[in-house]
């Protein structure tokens, strides 16, 4: 989206409230229900969305009136950070309301740890806007390498990133990869997404990007919003995605946020999912295919007996046989496998393993 | 350390068991006590190293045959690792030691997220190598922007890289910046070391690092090895490093970390500590300085007050009287502040704060 095009968003909503209080009314604000009952899963896009419940928020309720102020100086403190062209993150925000509105704010609203910047997810959900839109920056983790050239206009220069000049580290992906940034070229065929950094570097060390012709990307765990975004546009651009995580909780967890959004995370809907990534492992079946991983199980925790009792519950994974099997496999030898132990045996087994469960078509949807 | 000296090292330590066992001995280990008590701070180098007292292990020794054993194994695979020119994480190691010795290892000693990969400290220590000698990787996520080049011979590429070319992402500091890696061009004339990466964002929208010439780096919290490394590289080279972090007990922790070492990493001495750095801020004084951050001060937390305590406690803090006044102002005011408080009034604020301190030498030491 353009500045100018969120400025006018932010300036819109000012002057419908404007509005309202003319005709003397006290302001509103519509925002969809981010509530569980409200998050769907949609079948036609293949991700987690908001369904069509709304709020209505009322300036003049007693219980309401506090969160729609900050509601509103949140809309003109990024206003005017758009304007000013420049960008701060949500921590940063919170000190410049902090200091126009004094203490009476919740802090913990505004921890780039917390999952629920409530406040702006009003904002972004009830708009129609990004985050990275108002110049909010997030937390940056991911790291990509391969055939893929960025041009990347920022702060009055203009660079030419080529992610196969990165050396041994890779192209940190940042916070925004839509705004004054596109993709110049990109020779690559696919995508593969490795949970792990420290995989991540395995693959690197034996130039598997470049073998394979395929981007390389590790989201350090689960992936920030600019890694999601990035995927989403290299699934637009027709890449096929394959994830490599763990076979546990935290695993599962990071590939299907990628691939349908989570629950908490739905109110992003499809800009942020990537509903054609496929899960090329590990998986349980990986146990009995390969045999020397036998030995290298370990006891599954507590956390990842519920998750997969959790998944199995979910209709968007309990259609797919192969994920059924493979969850259940988990509850019934109460044991997991990590990505890490494909090195047991040779530490050059990971890109092997890879190469052999694409060409096979062994990945579950 | 090269290849072959590493290598040397671990042959040398085999040698040594074996001519202990063909003399009819049991072999033997000597490593430095990783003790509290064998922590020293050396006034000469100005950080935390170990003493002399010396701890020999013994196979022939109920108590410690078995992470004797371990300790063994460990040194032959990663003699291996390096003759076939692979790196793997600990991790990776963990899995290649259970796909050996089976299942009789504690695979919480072989976590990333532990401080404590004790038994490879204690090859480091007891043979005067890094991890990275022995080709392991660890955990990385600093990163540098400004006027500095890189040449990165790696994996068979040789890649310059251009710190000053990066975009709005920088260039992500790699797990090992010593082997294979050299500092080919350095322009900048000072280092600046930003706690958070939300800062360090800010920072580079500003372009700091080339209004100022400088090196910007964020190790993004508590700082990884390689920018531990890459910050005495620096200061090798004469680069005054001024470090800016929160005035609370992570930002303080981190500070030290990188200024002399922790209790817990003592053992890494002076290859990993800056005793040339200075903090910049943010400081208890600050609030009483610029008289906007009055009311963008936050409660201190309990880990704060008790922090505070514990440094005051240490001689080679307690002896600068800004320190022990900084400190004692968190005690008595119960109060805390952020280096995102800077932002409250105005986003470009940061940098601004940051020259006047330099210039007005307002620093900690």
């Amino acid at each position: 989206m353009t500045d100018k095009h969120a400025e006018k968003k932010m300036t819109d909503l000012g002057k419908k409230m404007l509005k309202e209080v003319e005709g003397g009314e006290g302001p509103t604000f519509e925002t969809p229900l981010r509530t569980k009952s409200n998050t769907i899963y949609d079948d036609g896009i293949g991700c987690l969305r908001l369904g069509e419940k709304k709020e209505l928020r009322k300036f003049l309720s007693v219980s309401q009136a506090r969160t729609f102020m900050q509601t509103v100086a949140i809309a003109a403190k990024t206003k005017r950070f758009i304007k000013e062209e420049l960008h701060t993150s949500i921590r940063g925000l919170f000190y410049q309301l902090k200091f126009s509105l004094g203490e009476d704010l919740d802090e913990e609203l505004f921890s780039e740890q917390s999952e629920s910047n409530a406040l702006i997810e009003d904002l972004e959900v009830a708009m129609g806007v990004m985050r990275e839109d108002l110049h909010l920056t997030t937390d940056r983790k991911g790291v990509v390498a391969g055939a893929l050239k960025i041009r990347d206009k920022f702060a009055g220069d203009e660079t030419v990133i080529d992610c196969e000049k990165q050396g041994r580290s890779g192209w940190m992906i940042p916070s925004d990869v839509d705004n004054g940034m596109e993709i110049e070229e990109l020779e690559a065929d696919w995508v593969l997404v490795v949970e792990k950094d420290a995989l991540w570097q395995r693959l690197n060390e034996d130039r598997f990007w470049k073998k394979e012709n395929c981007l390389l990307i590790t989201p350090k765990g689960q992936a920030s919003r600019g890694t999601r975004r990035l995927l989403r546009k290299l699934a637009d651009k027709k890449l096929p995605v394959y994830c490599f995580m763990d076979c546990d909780a935290w695993g599962w967890y990071i590939y299907w946020t990628i691939k349908t959004g989570s629950m908490n995370l739905a109110y992003l809907g499809r800009d942020f999912a990537v509903p054609e990534s496929r899960f090329l492992g590990v998986t349980m079946q990986d146990i009995i295919d390969y045999e020397f991983l036998q030995k290298l199980t370990i006891k599954a925790k507590e956390v990842d007996i519920k998750r997969a009792e959790e998944m199995l519950g979910y209709p968007w994974i309990n259609r797919h046989k192969p994920w059924v099997d493979n969850l259940n496999l988990v509850l019934k030898t109460k044991k997991k496998i990590e990505q890490d132990a494909l090195q047991g045996q040779r530490l050059t087994f990971v890109g092997e393993y890879v190469n052999e469960k694409i060409n096979k078509k062994k990945w579950l949807p």
